[in-house]
């Protein structure tokens, strides 16, 4: 890496950029609204034109930079082509292409956020020092990054690592958001955490301080949980035993070095982690030396630096 | 490819040996008894010998050829290190060390039987074409070979691909042989197939064709299937459920081009393929475009061909 870098995550409501010196350091961050509205066709432009104000407020031009990594919320192909983006409204493009138009052909490079993040981590968060390991972002949905020899496994249509829609909760009647039934996701997402509640909750009389709560969310059921309430721990027990389910799962196809959890539902750390790894162990018993379960670092900052990992 | 090589496939009762010509070309092949006693200390020896032998035969000395590659039955280490073989009696060793000792320094390599066995129909058999696949072995267990950018995937500890022992039959109260309780192996293996089609008949009193026979069979259990037999069918159905439903789990994954079937219980050919696919088509509904369930061609020389492909 011996010139600058620049990261880019497009979530749903925010996109976030990032400026890396040559040496990997983060120099500046800052954030963009996603405007998704007429198919999201102002995202690339409005991205080109914060680069180019950005870099000239730092003093210098995009000439400077190696290049540009971008990280996107869909299955992203080998070339950066998406098929869709359902969270940015866009149809079937090709997204690093035209950005690179965009930025006077500087080099842009791009992949699917849960992978881009996976990457970030192992460069510079909790993943360092691992060349193959699967990470889980537990947030809103379930994502998954798979990295084999320090690279992005992306798969060979994009997706690759989306360990939320394995399917793992067997006769499940409700429809998960991507039209299967029963996906990990259903279980493990802050959602997920909360539905298992709910239906714990509902499948008995018994008192618990998650009853007296309104608006229930994955942190209630995680911090009731921690502070003893026997329903609250007996969801997060089942979720986390299908999250442990999945991860053995992987490690009998894959038998990586570690695992990574992120995402907001990762803030409850190793109370979380450590039940994981109970699951995880008991359904691998062919496994004889287990992968480590570690937390992520990076937080929301996984995007921008697995995103300018990607093009030094 | 410029020099003859060995590829030598090491069973429980049989090693299979085959020399392949420069061009790839499989030009002789020959197998010799497993001896097992004593902690299978004869088998390298005996080997050693075998090739010994048979290239003087062919009129040339161990100098001609490039290498010999080994596959083995149990986990093997990236540095072809064993912690242990059951079936062979082997306890922790460097099998492809000591046989290139006893072959006076000939380069050896060494890999997990079925992940070579994918290789080789990557190679030369039903997998060509490909270079992003996972094969499947159904027989007496279920094994199974990740093969990633052409190379085999053996993971970090050598249980990499071993689809046989995901968690699947979630409940389970008899044991695997690994040690776990519900692996995919105790329902899709030749065993398995037997032993869903024995809870298949005792949960019901209808007629079954299967009913009159004594010593039942995998192939029984297809065969009848294949004529009609309701409740055979049923049975064929509940085992290719559970299949189609770990490779949708592994295609969540790793996203491969292809799946390979092979061992014995394939010979039901389409038959099997095509309800292994309509179950992973529909418990993967995100993977837009499908990955082939395709039929291995090489039969019990997988293993040599995937052998000798670990050394050209």
């Amino acid at each position: 890496m011996n010139r600058k870098v620049i990261g880019i995550d497009i979530g749903g409501t925010t996109i976030k950029l990032g400026v890396f010196e040559s040496g990997g350091t983060l120099a500046a961050k800052w954030e963009i609204p996603t405007r998704k509205e007429s198919g999201g066709k102002a995202i690339l432009p409005d991205i080109a034109a914060s680069v180019r104000q950005k870099t000239a407020e730092l003093g210098g031009t995009l000439s400077d930079y190696a290049g540009v990594g971008l990280g996107m919320p869909g299955p992203v192909l080998l070339d950066g082509h998406v098929d869709f983006c359902v969270n940015l409204g866009w149809g079937s493009m090709n997204p690093q292409e035209i950005l690179s138009g965009l930025l006077d052909g500087l080099p842009v490079k791009s992949g699917n956020d849960a992978n881009v993040a996976a990457l970030g981590e192992v460069w510079q968060g909790g993943g360092q020092g691992y060349r193959n390991l699967v990470m889980v972002t537990l947030g809103t949905g379930v994502g998954g990054g798979v990295i084999l020899d320090g690279k992005i496994w992306p798969g060979m249509r994009g997706v690759g690592g989306e360990i939320g829609h394995m399917h793992i909760l067997d006769g499940e009647t409700e429809r998960c958001n991507c039209g299967g039934y029963g996906c990990l996701e259903q279980a493990a997402s802050a959602t997920g955490f909360v539905r298992i509640a709910k239906r714990t909750l509902a499948a008995s009389t018994r008192p618990s301080s998650l009853r007296g709560i309104a608006e229930l969310s994955a942190k209630d059921v995680l911090d009731e949980a921690k502070k003893g309430d026997a329903l609250a721990l007996e969801s997060v027990e089942t979720s986390c035993r299908y999250l442990g389910w999945a991860l053995a799962s992987v490690t009998m196809v894959l038998d990586p070095e570690a695992y990574l959890i992120g995402g907001g539902v990762s803030k409850a750390g190793t109370f979380l982690t450590e039940k994981i790894k109970r699951y995880h162990d008991e359904l691998s018993p062919m496994a004889t030396k287990k992968p480590k379960i570690l937390l992520a670092t990076l937080g929301n900052d996984a995007g921008i630096y697995g995103a300018a990992k990607l093009v030094c």
